[in-house]
């Protein structure tokens, strides 16, 4: 048990004060065992990444010698240890995916990563490095400036290329950048994604990015990520499974939630499915061609039985199987309706099906503390479950498939309140979407479709523009 | 396993077919067995009614003579069988308390109990009695008359007293009275619980009643009928806790809500605990006062474990004793608040709590067919549960606690949008109270306390005017 306890040496083991994160050593408890085993050489990558972070990090004598020179403002000599700082921002699932994306970037490029904890990073998750924290110092100079950093800061990455300030011929080096990587960055931004700007950054000590994307598809594009990224990743299409398995340990608060829910509700299921419905509509809802396409997805696809709206079956068996819906949704109506429904008539396999719905917020309430613990938790319980059923365009989706480790079953996002028709398809990768790639041929100075350049980073099956990593075993 | 099937002998064994009627002998999978015996002289009347139903019932020979008499006006000569007529009124909870209460009129004056079906009688209940139906037959003569019965009518039992014109010493008999026992009845309405006026009555061929009341406390207060309720119920405080299981069985249509019901969220839970809300006020709620009460209550009688607010219990078991809630209400509130505490925090005794909630119909729809499927459903899984914390002044609850069983913890009406201290009290028996008791003494024909002549007839625990049956074992 005890490679499983580790999630297949994924996990350190040594350098963690057990009870202040439970969930870090209890999560095999609640989850089967992954799949997908993590390659040697990322596990190895991994710890090598927890020893530059034990040497570099917080009050490490090369953290004061680094914040020396950010305070210098440009690069003197050479470093010992250079660093990515990520801001907090957006939504939960958001950042979650921004989070993990930021932090492969930072083992691609050898940086040790620390995070603006925002108002709650530190509520909802557990140190994930041993010894030493990733929480980025209170006292950080720039810290009272992140928000105001914005395209146009004169320290932003993309803003300097656009006004040719980024002069490296002269040699000098600022010591810090600020890389806009929001969904509404511009193409100067987007030059991130070059080989020829990331060949630049990596003479910058400090890194400060601002995200709400996965922008992992991308960073397999660039061609000198792209034999380690290989190396790491064997299995592409694992990338957000293993690491937001390594990085993502809930803290105790929200440990507390998602056992006791599970425990309460879901443990003595026979078999669980979790439904994830997310309505990006202003009007409260809920929705009949939403609830429609819900109950179409999950009967065409037997993810739960059909019901005999006749009443015809009497017989009750004593003891029927009994199989658990967990939905999240803003919204308590869908859930709701599908309990009534399987309350109301008999399924015509004899299983009896529950529904249950953790929590109804009605509306998005980013910054409340028990309300992203809840998100958190509810992600973390959709993960749990045999099989799962998500909404179009949603990370808070994402981050359940990925951490479970599942191949959703997508629902298409309706046009003009219509159901879909197919409803749903299965995802072809765990893997979340980038929803605002670039389109960019760095070589030829043009645009191209990001999505057709190498087999195993494709359009997304929720949102065409998107890009997502998949596994591919036919080359292109 | 027989003799638990049969209820301790309460049901007889044939006459049924049972595919049309699954709860009749399945409801002993589902309840455990009542520790309270029907006494063998209960048993045996049962059967002679029984017998005297199928002699008398719809489409007898001695139905059709009765039925003649009735057209008639008058009785003629000597009846082989009388009747009792139970006119369908009122909400759920009244109409089973009403009708358990005429069935026991019936058998202490040994008439035949017909049932206008009303709006969703038949859809609700099973036939009761073996072979032939208790359903008042479509045609009977009277029926397009009944919504036009009132205090006033002529063949009112009360008014005719009233009129003076019950002139019996003439010798006539009519050959039918209607009998208005409803909440707002008359003094000369109320004579119906005197000696003089039950010898009288025994005369009539067919009475029709209307009642929302449970009126068996007033019966044991006719002296008439003293000896012979003490012969059925040597253990006075189970009456309706033997009629009402004796009578009422859900429909095949309702049972399998119930039965659903409690494969899905009830069975596999160690322990499990009834609360039924019910507000009388029109305002949709949920109040504060009241979601306090119900906690005063519950955590001050240890039928639910508190919990830590500080979260300092963070060793969470592995697989902890699992108490559920089953709560009843109109409203969602409640429940949702509770299941929130129970999600949010840890008990102290480790324990987990699930809650749940039917339906929340949100106000009282007394005729959608579904709506009262549901409300008789809940009833009926009140009533399996292990213990019952009900509402004062609710109908609804003490069906519950008559089929069950159990005394419940009634939780005392509030004034004034304050929480009553004590939140709550014990129910000194699992009788029904009477809510709208005559206060006369047919003897001395003066006012008088009903509920300080016998022992085992008090003043209920939640209405100070009620009278309920008890339990006495000191004389007064
Ligand atoms: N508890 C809960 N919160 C939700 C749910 N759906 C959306 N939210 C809230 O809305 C935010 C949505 O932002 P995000 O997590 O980035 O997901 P996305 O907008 O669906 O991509 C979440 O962080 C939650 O605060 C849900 O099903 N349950
Ligand atoms: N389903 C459901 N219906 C209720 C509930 N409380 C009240 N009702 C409805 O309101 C009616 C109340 O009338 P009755 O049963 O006579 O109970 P009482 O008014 O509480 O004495 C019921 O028959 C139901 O139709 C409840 O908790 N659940």
């Amino acid at each position: 048990a005890n490679i499983d306890k580790l999630l297949g040496g994924l996990l350190a083991r040594d350098g963690f004060d057990e009870s202040r994160c439970a969930s870090r050593f209890g999560s095999y408890l609640y989850r089967k065992a992954s799949s997908h085993k993590p390659s040697p050489y990322l596990i190895s990558r991994l710890r090598r990444y927890e020893d530059l972070h034990k040497r570099c990090g917080p009050d490490s004598e090369s953290y004061r010698a680094a914040l020396e020179q950010l305070k210098s403002g440009t690069k003197i000599g050479s470093t010992d240890c250079n660093y990515l700082v990520w801001m907090s921002f957006s939504g939960l699932g958001n950042r979650i995916l921004a989070l993990a994306s930021t932090f492969l970037y930072a083992l691609l490029t050898d940086r040790v990563l620390l995070i603006d904890r925002g108002k709650d990073m530190e509520d909802l998750f557990c140190e994930p490095f041993p010894e030493k924290s990733w929480l980025l110092p209170l006292d950080f100079p720039l810290l009272d400036q992140f928000n105001s950093f914005n395209p146009n800061s004169t320290h932003c990455h993309g803003n300097m290329l656009k006004t040719n300030a980024m002069n490296t011929s002269s040699g000098v080096i600022p010591s810090h950048l600020y890389l806009h990587l929001v969904h509404d960055y511009g193409d100067h931004d987007k030059l991130f994604f070059c080989d020829d700007e990331q060949s630049l950054l990596a003479k910058v000590p400090w890194l400060i990015m601002k995200t709400d994307n996965y922008f992992v598809p991308s960073l397999f594009l660039i061609t000198s990520f792209e034999q380690e990224l290989g190396r790491l990743f064997p299995e592409k299409g694992t990338v957000f499974h293993h690491l937001g398995r390594y990085l993502f340990h809930p803290s105790n608060h929200v440990w507390a939630l998602i056992t006791r829910y599970h425990q309460t509700y879901l443990a003595k299921a026979d078999e669980s499915i979790g439904i994830q419905v997310r309505v990006f509509d202003s009007r409260p809802g809920p929705f009949k061609h939403v609830m429609d396409q819900i109950l179409a997805c999950t009967l065409k696809e037997k993810l739960l039985p059909e019901v005999d709206m006749q009443d015809s079956v009497v017989t009750v068996s004593e003891n029927p199987k009994l199989k658990v819906v967990l939905m999240t949704s803003l919204n308590a109506g869908y859930s709701e309706n599908l309990r009534d429904l399987y309350w109301e008539h008999p399924t015509i396999t004899g299983e009896v099906v529950g529904v249950y719905q953790p929590s109804h917020e009605e509306y998005q309430q980013t910054e409340r503390q028990m309300h992203n613990r809840k998100a958190w938790a509810e992600m973390y319980l959709l993960s749990l479950t045999d099989a799962l059923v998500t909404s179009a365009w949603s990370t808070f989706g994402y981050v359940a498939q990925g951490l479970g480790g599942m191949r959703p079953w997508i629902l298409y996002k309706p046009e003009n309140e219509t159901t879909p028709d197919p409803a749903c398809q299965r995802a072809m990768s765990m893997e979340p979407c980038f929803h605002a790639p670039p389109f960019y041929d760095c070589k030829a100075k043009t645009g191209i479709d990001t999505g057709k350049i190498v087999p195993h980073v494709r359009h997304c099956e929720d949102m065409s523009w998107g890009l997502k990593v998949v596994d591919s075993h036919d080359e292109l």
